[in-house]
């Protein structure tokens, strides 16, 4: 462990030794400089790298503005609608309307303005609604509470704030809850506490819910306000368009994959860089599930806008993205056509794979296992050429031993009848080297992590689960 | 548009009236009652639906509970941390100590305290630093404008909220920040605007931001160490043992599928049955992507816990998973190998629907792809054929009518050779049977969306990004 890090302290050092010399080329750093001169020039490098790096960061930024304007003018809104509630503290008349609690205006903008509609309605809608719910609540067990003397009362209200924060909680675990709700209960579980635990202390309980719960509709109404009118960006129109990109990107790389296969053998080096970008597109849809769901769940909290109507059937987009996806993993397979590294006992290794992460020690065994199952994608070669020398009984280019076998009636098997076989075979060769891939980065781990060799008596293939 | 809904309003109630019969089967609805019986009746039904309704929620509920018992315990840590914060309001000693500013101290439990320890961290660490940085900076911009004159005081202040909370949004776009400082800057520009607007008004400002910082720090710190302290649940354990479990799911789908395609013929009902559901044990691994991020992003924040230590690669888990779900491609498509239904122009169908989707008008050439999609498939077919009756000159069972080509030195080609263009072929040819699958979901959706049908002049398969 220490040895490790040591060593990697070391390495950095000397990493960062070569960066302040790349950062700073002017500076020739003699050999017998003193101790003050080796710490102005390491600071001096220390100076020019961090002023890199942050170049490179604005740099970045500047990027992602020019890639997407939209972006930039969301900030401005949330800059708008920030000084807008600000207005509430500078006027005087404004901020005597809502007794001096216009902070909860200001912080439910910086809270509730999201970069869509659909998300900043949701957690606007959200937000009144837990407010409205918890603060009547809260009152009406703190009205039973003072009901019952001062001595029960902490208890009363203690009890209450544990068992509705712990169902609260739980209901976070419930699917539909946690996909429609979930801001909404956290704010039910903040309001709820802050009026039940201050009814303790402030006299005018009443016209604190009130207050804020005024405050809070003069917030959301602002940041709804602001996110449909000035440069709305709909949650619902994002999703349309990702997955007509997506789609696009997929046959791309459709299109690309059966240029590349067809004309491997020709050396056009121009379309194949384009090609080569295209190839990959597709991985776009693969991994936009995430955002697609989120996106999907927002747009139905918007209203009619544009060529969608309120009732827009976004859980179909959901669909059409699911089917989207399937067409992708099958270039995924297609693409490892393409760069076949052909190279079975696949799931044995894989178990052994988790086996190691598990026990967090390093198998002595997956040396010997990944060398069976290079032997055994040996065989599976040498079963397939067998079969085609089966297949051509005269002039197979194959020199095969047992003569006798060529004279069987196996002759009749047609190539279409062993073509599932064939392409599974093919198939199974592929995973194993895929799998080859998780070996290497299992191993990555187990380096990385330090995770120490395993004992002498293998623990065997048992399932670790 | 209005009859699609006139249509789903009756048929809703059709279904709702079989509902109330299968609720309370006691009641036998004459045809002659009077319209105050319908309504007693139709009341009667909505309030067992209801009940049923909400007895199958907690039904759900419990069973979460049941399977997971963890979440119930994190539910009663919460409701212990708020009653904790809590005596921070019933007991005066505390009360007074922070200067009535307790609650923050209970806003900032219900906040931050989340289901991993390291997401906890995460967002208590991220809390304290941006409250700190964005008051300080907060109060040295109050007493810049302060020294500048009441009439250019609000200008001030305005234009530094204005600046600094666009800035801060647009950072949330830079991936590296998205990643590790969301919730940081969303409290900065909170803190910020309620510190340098209440500035305005209230006088003792340095007071109170360093009584918010005090509470803050109260409130993290006792969720930090309730968290970690009462039955903690550490992200990186669960990320470590996601990844166990996904493994060995791949490794059961892939068993089964050798075992399924091997014994297709031999009928075992019994086997099947726990095939079947292990087949698609592997889609576990693909749909994950986002939680492992998540997690893995959540755990760098832990501390040294189990077998882990402060520096544990979590990063290398992501790859390993990365490697695992590229296993899980290709099983997807021996999986289809296994339901082979048989049905390629993919890509054309694949723009073509983009377009339907993009105008949302319903193409009128669609099914003429798909049966030219068909058509290419049989043709693909009969080539395969054709090649077949290549390898297999004699004895074989086509009766092809272009005999001369048999002579042909075409026969020394051995199959080993064909092997790749053949499993290809017919992964193309399972292509075409996803794509019809993205036809039947883009269908679906035209159908629900009320999609008009595509004008007579057809727009050609223009690219529609």
């Amino acid at each position: 462990m220490g040895n490790t890090k040591e060593a990697i302290g070391m390495s950095s050092s000397v990493e960062w030794r070569i960066q302040v010399d790349d950062g700073s080329k002017e500076i020739l750093v003699p050999e017998s400089k003193n101790g003050f001169q080796r710490f102005l020039a390491a600071l001096k490098g220390l100076i020019v790298n961090f002023t890199l790096k942050i170049c490179n960061f604005f740099k970045k930024a500047w990027k992602i503005g020019v890639d997407d304007p939209r972006k930039v003018a969301h900030c401005l809104r949330v800059g708008v609608a920030l000084c807008v509630v600000s207005l509430f503290y500078y006027m005087r008349p404004l901020y005597e309307g809502v007794g001096g609690n216009a902070i909860w205006a200001v912080m439910t903008v910086v809270v509730v303005f999201e970069y869509t509609v659909g998300a900043t309605l949701y957690k606007s809608l959200n937000r009144i609604c837990a407010t409205g719910l918890a603060g009547f609540l809260a009152i009406g067990i703190h009205w039973v509470a003072s009901q019952s003397g001062t001595k029960i009362e902490p208890f009363i209200l203690g009890a209450s704030v544990f068992l509705l924060a712990s169902a609260a909680t739980f209901s976070k675990f419930i699917p539909v809850v946690k996909a429609r709700f979930d801001y909404g209960v956290t704010i039910f579980i903040l309001t709820f506490s802050l009026v039940s635990v201050s009814g303790y202390r402030v006299e005018k309980l009443i016209d604190m819910a009130h207050q804020r719960l005024a405050t809070i509709i003069i917030g959301t109404a602002l940041c709804m306000v602001v996110a449909m009118v000035v440069y709305p960006i709909w949650a619902g129109e994002e999703l349309h368009f990702l997955i007509i990109r997506n789609m696009d990107k997929v046959s791309d790389s459709l299109d690309c994959c059966v240029a590349v296969y067809f004309k491997a053998d020709e050396a056009n080096p121009n379309s194949d860089e384009a090609c080569s970008k295209n190839l990959e597109a597709y991985k776009s849809a693969l991994n936009s599930k995430g955002s697609e769901d989120a996106m999907a769940n927002f747009a139905r909290w918007e209203p009619a806008h544009g060529l969608f109507s309120f009732n827009h059937p976004w859980k179909q987009y959901l669909k059409v993205s699911s089917a989207l996806r399937n067409c992708a993993y099958c270039i995924e397979a297609l693409n490892s056509c393409l760069y076949a590294e052909n190279n079975s006992n696949s799931c044995d290794i894989i178990k052994e794979l988790a086996l190691t992460i598990k026990t967090m020690t390093r198998s002595s065994t997956i040396d010997m296992s990944v060398i069976k199952l290079n032997d055994s994608v040996q065989l599976l070669h040498e079963n397939l050429k067998s079969l085609s020398t089966l297949l051509i009984p005269e002039e197979g280019p194959q020199n095969t031993t047992d003569e006798n076998e060529h004279k069987e009636p196996v002759l009749t098997v047609s190539l279409i009848e062993v073509i599932p076989l064939v392409s599974f075979a093919s198939l199974l060769i592929d995973i194993a080297g895929r799998v080859e891939g998780l070996v290497q980065a299992v191993e990555g781990l187990a380096k990385l992590a330090d995770f120490k060799p395993a004992a002498e008596e293998k623990p065997g293939l048992k399932s670790v689960n």
